[in-house]
C-alpha cells in the first residue's frame, strides 16, 4: 500500500448528542471516540502520518485526555470555521509527502480495517473513492420551503438511486490538494464535492451499514452496542483458537 | 381519536437479516418483532381493529408463537405477491369501517405511541400523512448502470431536501380506498405512493431516527440495544416516582 495521510476532522463544538462535551471527545466502550477513529486508522495503514483537526480551544484538553489512552501516534492542527477550512489545515499539517491521502469524520469510529484499505485501493487506481451504501429506507424530496403549518410539498426519489455517502474519503494527494486551493463555497459539503469542482470523478466503493456518524444521543447507544456485540465476537474466537491448541 | 384500522404489513418471507425464520417472527427483547409492533398501535390507537397480513405459509407457525405471548387483539390476512397486494388483503379484512387506516412495517417496531398520535391527527386533518426524519449523512444518486468494474457515475445531492420516510402511513379510510382500486404498479413503493397517483397530497409529519426498520443483523443489534436502553429509563422512573412516594 503506498504511503498515505490521514486527516482527521473532528473541528466540531457543537453537542447535539448531549452532554456537556463534544461528541468527539465523549466516551465509547471505555474510549473517547476520535483515540478510536485514530487506531483504526494506525491499524488500517500502517505507518501512515495522522493529524487530528480540533477545535482550537480544546486542543489542550485533548492532549491532557488522549494521554491517558493507548492512542496512536498522531499530529494536532487547528480546525477552522467550516470543514472546508479544517481540512485545508489539516493537509498543510501533512509533512511526509503521502501520494494518497484519507479525509475522515472524527466521529466515525466503526468503520472496518478492510473498508478502509478497499477504499484507499480504489483511490490509488482512480484517483478519488468514497465509500457509501444503499439506503433501506424510502425517500422524499421536499419542494422548497414549508408553509406556516410547517407543511410541504413533497416528491418521492427513486431510492435505487440513492447513496449514503460515508468516510473515509481517500484521494490521491495531488488531487486533494489541487482542489482545496479553491475557494470555499457553500455546495462543498464533503471532500468528493471539492474534488469534483476541479474535474475528479469519484469511485464509489463499498461502504459498511455499521460505519456510523455518531449524532444524536441514540447514535451512542447504538454504537456502544455494536462494539459490545464486536468484542463478545472477538473473544469467542479467541475462545475457538485456543481450543485449536 | 378517531376510529381508526391499523394493517401490519408482515408479508415478507426474506431473511436478509440472518436466521433461518423471517425477520418479523424473529425476538427482540425476548418477544417477536411483530407481537412488539402489534403491541404498540394496541397501546398508541386504544380500541383500534388491526390486521396482521402475513405469508400465507406462516400463518399457523404465527398462530402458534403469538399464542405464547401477550399479543394484543388482531386479526390475520394472508400476504399477496407485492406489498400493493397484501396491502390491499389487508383493506379487504378490515370490518369496522374506521374512519382511518394506519399501514405499518411489521419489521417497524420502535416507534413510539407519541408518533403514532401525531401521524394520525396529521391524517384526519389533511387526508394523508407519513412520518418522516431528515438524514444526517450525505447523499449521492448514481446516474444510471455500473460499469463491468462496478463504477457507476454519482451526483450529490442536496440533502436539506432529502427526508427518510418511515411508517405508520396513515390515510382517512376513503382515500385510501379509493387509491388501491388502482392497478399495481411497480412505482408503488410505499402507500403514500398509491394514494398520490390518485391526486391526494401526503403532509409530512416528524418522525423518529430509533423509528428503525429491521433489515440487517445489525440492525437486530441496534434494536436490542434501543430496548435495553428504554427498559433502563423506564426502570429509573420508576425509582425515581418511588422516592418521592
Amino acid at each position: 500500500m503506498e504511503r498515505t495521510g490521514v486527516i482527521i476532522v473532528a473541528g466540531g463544538s457543537g453537542s447535539r448528542a448531549g452532554g456537556a462535551r463534544p461528541k468527539q471527545f465523549r466516551f465509547l466502550g471505555g474510549m473517547p471516540v476520535l483515540a478510536r477513529t485514530i487506531n483504526t486508522f494506525a491499524a488500517a495503514l500502517p505507518g501512515a502520518e495522522i493529524v487530528a483537526v480540533l477545535p482550537e480551544q480544546h486542543i489542550g484538553f485533548w492532549k491532557n485526555l488522549s494521554a491517558r489512552f493507548d492512542v496512536a501516534e498522531h499530529k494536532i492542527a487547528a480546525g477552522g470555521a467550516e470543514r472546508f477550512h479544517s481540512v485545508r489545515n489539516g493537509l498543510a499539517a501533512l509533512t511526509s509527502d503521502p501520494g494518497l491521502i484519507a479525509v475522515q469524520d472524527g466521529v466515525r469510529p466503526l468503520g472496518s480495517v478492510a473498508m478502509i484499505r478497499r477504499v484507499a485501493e480504489a483511490a490509488a487506481k482512480h484517483g478519488a473513492a468514497i465509500p457509501v451504501v444503499e439506503p433501506v429506507d424510502s425517500f422524499r424530496e421536499t419542494d422548497g420551503e414549508a408553509d406556516a403549518a410547517g407543511r410541504a410539498a413533497s416528491h418521492i426519489v427513486d431510492r435505487r438511486l440513492l447513496r449514503i455517502v460515508q468516510t473515509p474519503q481517500i484521494f490521491r494527494a495531488e488531487v486533494l490538494r489541487r482542489a482545496y486551493e479553491s475557494e470555499y463555497r457553500a455546495e462543498f459539503t464533503d471532500d468528493a464535492s471539492v474534488v469534483e469542482a476541479v474535474g475528479q470523478a469519484v469511485c464509489l466503493a463499498e461502504g459498511e451499514r455499521e460505519n456510523l456518524k455518531l449524532t444524536t444521543p441514540g447514535d451512542f447507544v447504538i454504537a456502544e452496542a455494536l462494539i459490545a456485540a464486536r468484542e463478545e465476537a472477538e473473544n469467542e474466537e479467541g475462545t475457538t483458537d485456543a481450543e485449536h491448541v
